[in-house]
């Protein structure tokens, strides 16, 4: 139970963290913050808060947990504004995608005695963005890292897995930096891969795709994925992104001069590799 | 109204395409030929056919449609092997992925006066293979090409597009090489790229996919296809999947470097092209 639940920046998620902890009665007092007055106004009087506060600080004062729900190249300054004027004990998280860099920040910041910021990242979304269409059942049975620090309170990290898994996510704990490379990987790269893939058919008549069968249908689904979430977090995970598009191009050259080859020994391998992999998934 | 339709060999699609014209009282008599005598014992008695022949010559003796639905690699020999036993007047077909070097081969295969070979692809499959798994729908709001050459005769053209309507599939009129071409970028190119993806991935500790979010799931769903079917389908749209497969590696290179320069305009650029490729799929 979290005596005092602050969120600031509410969109999707943020909203869907207060609905949940509302909905499964794990916040005391749950107070929203909103950067635009008119979202303010369109906040007060919504069932899955208590107050509206006008200002960062004023929401965090007295909050037990604070959560950052801000996009992910906005939650480092947001972090600086409110770390000072947290309580003791505090514990400030986020939903960005990225965790490297708003770790190594958010550790300078200057904040009162026991109060800490220890990153989360649930992977949850939808096609719909903005507070209106979160969901109570939003992280259930889904992934959610929290990204500790050597320096990170053990107290915080037992508090934040605790938290996470009463809204329904299984906890994942990784460094920031580890968590960093695996969503480069199981959710970055493939990105950069549809977004090729749709490049370079969109370079051919456009009326092939209406021939296709489900399976471009799905290899392409994320193309349609919005264009400036993606760009920030390309720009905020770059290095790790960079290492995982390397590995891909590698893997795709080698395919392509397999078939230039007529390797067919080694086309089968790789495809019979891909295979085994895939077949992996949990259902 | 097809006489005497005959299905050669018949796997999933074969037997699709029977069950379908018996339902839809398209054939007034159906006979098959499988190339393993306990295959024709099991088939013997199945309520969508009227008789197994022992051969594939028998089969199509009085067939006005054959359809060769054997593994593409098999269909030019099974061709040969027919096309001279074939009724006056006949038209062979088949359920090939790939039709450039079938068609070529067919069309040097000597066949009585009237009688010719029309190449077909319908786009529809199932992970299940074999005749036990086909299904009278399986064609229903799917495309299926239908590739003539320059010496097909129109009435042939005419007779074949309008058989597979009536299978309830919407028909593509394509030449061969342009279908391969079509699908060397739809449907091939797609594969490579998932399958690709998955052996990067598979590279990474093998556990990191179960934390993935349903991205992953979809970008690789296909490369859980057979390799044995792909292998066949490589080697016979080699030259047209080599030059999708270039094209894919120049978009995929260029969006590595716009990330390496952070060149983020280029970036967002080609986030946007790919979303606004991806929106335009027929829902």
């Amino acid at each position: 139970m979290i005596q005092h639940l602050a969120i600031l920046a509410p969109g999707l998620l943020g909203s869907s963290v207060a609905r949940a902890a509302r909905e499964r009665g794990l916040a005391g007092r749950i107070t929203v913050w909103a950067r635009r007055a008119e979202v303010r106004a369109e906040l007060r009087g919504q069932p899955w808060l208590d107050d509206v506060a006008d200002t960062p600080g004023a929401a965090v004062a007295e909050a037990s947990l604070v959560v950052l729900a801000a996009p992910v190249d906005r939650i480092i300054e947001l972090d600086q504004e409110i770390a000072p004027r947290l309580a003791a004990g505090a514990i400030v998280t986020d939903v960005g995608s990225v965790k490297g860099p708003i770790c190594t920040a958010a550790a300078r910041h200057p904040r009162p005695a026991g109060a800490c910021f220890l990153g989360s990242h649930p992977m949850a979304g939808s096609e719909k963005t903005g507070w209106e269409h979160g969901q109570p059942t939003l992280f259930e049975k889904r992934v959610c890292f929290v990204t500790p620090t050597d320096n990170t309170p053990s107290g915080a990290l037992v508090q934040l897995e605790k938290f996470w898994r009463a809204l329904g996510a299984e906890v994942v704990v990784a460094a920031p930096a580890q968590h960093d490379e695996i969503v480069a990987h199981i959710s970055h790269l493939p990105q950069a891969v549809a977004t090729s893939l749709a490049c370079a058919l969109a370079h051919k008549e456009g009326d092939w795709r209406h021939l296709a069968g489900n399976g471009l249908r799905d290899t392409t689904r994320i193309a349609a994925g919005d264009a400036t979430m993606w760009v920030e977090i390309f720009q905020q995970n770059r290095a790790a992104i960079l290492e995982a598009l390397a590995r891909q191009e590698e893997e795709f050259t080698a395919f392509r001069l397999a078939l230039e080859r007529s390797d067919w020994a080694d086309l089968r391998a790789r495809l019979e590799r891909g295979k085994a992999w895939r077949d992996g998934f949990r259902t």
